[in-house]
């Protein structure tokens, strides 16, 4: 069939929207009609060329909502007209990973997903008969996609594409990384360095399982309104004071839980010394840049702080992506207030260039 | 009351083995005969003067067994004629840490304790009037000594002084980070760096929860004997092969769990790193040099490893304590063979010696 993509030819250039040849689902895959996917920042970090794993011409994208069209030979969870959000990290329920109970990392189709292609070793996508990548096994920058079966959350059909195709990404990050990696107790005491997409969702986690101080850190005063809306009780710029200082003194000696939103190094050390001795646990979610490296004093762990990271939050896509939705429907997690714009395939570009100038939250194309 | 102690005058000198006068038990506090005590690493490395929080004169030792002969006023808990093991980390039950379900840092004396001092600000120890301070909470090179009642685990009266004496540290120490803190599951496969006391002790509180594999690695080959005997199943020196290739050959992708028992932040580095993705967790109980650093990639928390530390094995002492003494009673675990030389305290510098020539495990002074 024919689709319209937006295709990523080279590293540091504009997407180029254009019609694409898909071919039908294989054995095992799904097509997949595409009504809106969130533009996110490892999108741009592909495009940028900095990712070391980037391979182009692709079509990226991993934030998606859309509907089953056709399905192919043995794939039994899924029929035609079911709703669904694309999975990065799929859930194959086989692989040592998935029966492991302490992680969510599906590895069963890692390798070929890391090379743009489907778990056979082919792309669906072509343009006058050249191949163009996949992209974290979705490439939701397509109005139809080919996915595997087992990249694919079935979700319930009451609920706006356009708000929860930001669940395939953002939203479960940052929520799942509270509910699922760091299992945040009610009346905990949380930290949150960057109030960006990713903070503001481990904010309002960290609102719904019931935190009690919850601390949000930026250098964009901006950023507050926004941090309170969602739940934030308190915030601290570290251009106006010293915030493991200020940390220590709202926590009464340290955070239960703090979470690096940001990819920086240095706040990430921050992040952990910040937690409380004995039992504060610090979640790196943020992606630092190539080759940097994180550092504190072993002493650090020995009194009881603990390091950790989160990917996907936690999630298991196929099982717990239909329970976010069901919480966003029931009103325990607000997602409207973070999709600052919308906007056609066609201009896709301007954003990118939103992300950039740190105007958006999070921006949606609506096909 | 007169007894005889060996008192460390300053850093870097021998102990010299005197009469030393000793105050009988003020409120809250219990004069015990110590019968038997290990000597430790940490007791030489503050005599070495490197420990930052070293004080002298005082009176060195912290893994003890002895007997209670008076309690002071408002004691409850123990009685003339009780058999104990002093806690270097005590358990006052009531402070925010004792009821905190993740820590066993009691921190109601933590301030007294690391001045050498008593709770109430004062040393019960003195020669000719002048005061020598307490060590750790418990001064074990002491035949006598005066302790808090939080600092005493009440143990079993069959079990010899001799050998549960070393469950006043080192065993408790690597056990316990196996048991309470790591909470190792039967079948996981675990890497232990560093084949000294700890070690060994991680080692036989791996084998006695079911692990697997138990990796021990040493630069040192006649570790190896010892460390199977405890349970090891394959041993790695450094200078004969890639520890960390070897690492993932055995454990077919990496550890469920490692433990870091030596001290040297560059292994603490490889213990993480030796960690399965997205479930191993690496434990540090070895303590660095002053100022060094641990380093990573953010990378290896992000899919999934855990870096965490351990203090006296998380055990919490006045529960804990006597249950590890059942273990060895029961046959779980062995600490006979740990205990490789005796001695009477006026050879106390001969333990100090053979420590240092790697000569030892443990030596216990028997009183």
């Amino acid at each position: 069939m024919k689709t319209r993509a937006a295709i990523a030819y080279k590293a540091g250039t504009p997407l180029a929207v254009e019609t694409v040849d898909l071919e039908g689902p294989r054995a095992g895959e799904v097509l997949v009609e595409i009504k809106a996917t969130g533009v996110c920042h490892t999108d741009a970090f592909t495009l940028s060329g900095d990712d070391p794993e980037g391979a182009f011409p692709a079509i990226l994208g991993h934030e998606g909502a859309g509907i089953v069209l056709e399905v192919g030979a043995g794939v039994t969870s899924l029929k035609p007209g079911d709703h669904v959000i694309p999975l990065y990290t799929p859930e194959c329920r086989e692989c040592d990973y998935c029966l492991h109970p302490k992680t969510n990392l599906c590895q069963s189709i890692r390798e070929t997903q890391g090379q743009g292609l489907m778990p056979d070793g082919t792309s669906r996508f072509s343009i006058d008969g050249t191949p163009i990548l996949h992209y974290m096994g979705c490439s939701t920058f397509s109005n139809h996609t080919v996915l595997p079966e087992i990249a694919l959350a079935k979700v319930r059909k009451d609920a706006d594409f356009e708000k929860i195709c930001y669940i395939g990404c953002g939203v479960t990050t940052g929520v799942g990384a509270v509910v699922f990696d760091a299992k945040v107790e009610p009346g905990s005491n949380v930290v949150v360095f960057g109030l960006g997409g990713i903070g503001l969702n481990v904010i309002q986690g960290a609102r719904m399982v019931g935190a009690n101080k919850i601390i949000g850190i930026d250098i964009n005063n901006d950023r507050e309104a926004m941090g309170r809306h969602f739940g934030m009780t308190d915030f601290l710029n570290p251009k106006d004071c010293d915030v493991m200082e200020a940390i220590m003194d709202l926590t009464n000696g340290g955070a239960d839980y703090s979470f690096e939103c940001i990819g920086n190094v240095t706040t990430m050390r921050q992040a952990l010394e910040c937690c409380h001795k004995g039992w504060g646990e610090s979640i790196i979610i943020g992606v630092a840049g190539a080759g940097q490296e994180i550092s504190t004093r072993p002493f650090q762990l020995v009194t009881g702080r603990v390091w950790r990271g989160s990917a996907f939050g936690g999630a298991r896509g196929r099982t717990d992506v239909p329970r976010i939705v069901d919480w966003y429907m029931d009103g325990k997690i607000d997602i409207d207030s973070l999709i600052t714009h919308t906007m056609p395939l066609d201009d896709i570009n301007k954003a990118f260039d939103l992300m950039h100038k740190g105007e958006s939250i999070r921006s949606v194309i609506k096909y």
